[in-house]
């Protein structure tokens, strides 16, 4: 079966990106500018899909900016907040069913092409602070994309039961240039190494034993 | 408790802008470009927010035209067909997976306002033909969207268990004004009168005794 893939340009959704090529099991990579400040994982993306020759489709959501309000990703007024995440900070780094918006369009694109899957990098991490990384909620999400074609579209999370630091066990088996995925939500010039996002990409590869190749401003 | 709802401008939706504006439950209407034939649709849209003093958030997707294919209703060289809804010519009218996406930016924006509700207007007319208007789709849909964020926002299909002859009728007693409400797939000066949809709409207004105020051009 050939999927269609969310695909961030992050650590996460490339380890997926390199095991689903691996497996030619791959139909096209969906990555999505939602207005996100850390636009630049786009970049990333457009490279590894270039190496793998996996096709790449880039699509232009940024007018849904009018709709996410006060998320400090998609609106330049609100700062990153920094340290790890836990519920006082976190709300700041919510896009607004951002999960359900990216895995429609790639559910609709899977159906255009005649895949019979969409896969995507959610892992156990992201359960415990986004209701939207729930397996509650990509299970029920499951039997709607199931049931809106006449064809059974599959929901494909291979990472559901994995840490972080299991992908980047798994992205290093599979030979993944590290150096070339993005996590940092400031998306400056280096990962800042403070924020949220940036401290549990550290944590990985520490916790993985991997060497990590990232230069953090901090 | 106030709702966003999705409005395209056609029969069904404005009935429901009208219904939720009547009941004060209203905080904003979403109308989506999804490069559709008929854009012209949101043109009416617009102006019966305008009527109604109703928030009308016009959101440009059609840079979606890159995912959905081979649909006559956004590819503009492959024709509508003429005729009723049937198995043969229904899936040039496809839209892969509309519905979702609507409704995951919908509820989207029912997040970040802080509503409870998210409505839209799938009648039971739309059942046997489009998958993403049966009533397991939209419950499964449903489940998604109310665990996808902390606070549980609800998906309301008021008309779920309505013809499109029992919204007209409830049109008609809400006082729409049906000559500014776009059905025709076509999107043409006129309502073609040939293809499904005004084929549908015309049949409505018959069914419901309600004197019909489309200009039809055949």
């Amino acid at each position: 079966m050939r999927s269609v893939i969310i695909y961030s340009g992050g650590l996460d959704s490339t380890v997926l990106l390199y095991k689903l090529a691996s497996e030619n099991a791959l139909a096209e990579a969906v990555s999505i500018n939602y207005g996100q400040r850390h636009a630049k994982e786009l970049e990333f993306a457009f490279q590894n899909c270039k190496k793998l020759g996996v096709k790449f489709n880039l699509i232009d959501l940024s007018s849904l900016n009018s709709v996410f309000g006060n998320s400090a990703l998609t609106n330049q007024s609100i700062e990153v907040p920094d340290g790890e995440y836990a519920r006082g900070n976190i709300a700041l780094t919510v896009v607004p069913n951002r999960n359900m918006i990216m895995l429609s369009i790639a559910a609709a694109r899977a159906m255009a092409l005649g895949c019979g899957g969409v896969a995507y990098a959610a892992h156990s991490g992201d359960h415990a602070l986004y209701p939207d990384c729930t397996p509650e909620f990509a299970g029920a999400l499951a039997k709607a994309i199931a049931l809106a074609d006449e064809r059974k579209i599959e929901l494909l999370r291979p990472f559901i039961n994995m840490g972080k630091a299991d992908i980047v066990k798994l992205g290093a088996e599979l030979g993944v240039d590290f150096s070339g995925t993005w996590s940092c939500y400031k998306g400056g010039k280096l990962h800042c190494g403070k924020c949220s996002t940036c401290r549990e990409r550290r944590q990985a590869f520490i916790e993985a034993g991997v060497p990590d190749p990232t230069e953090y401003a901090s």
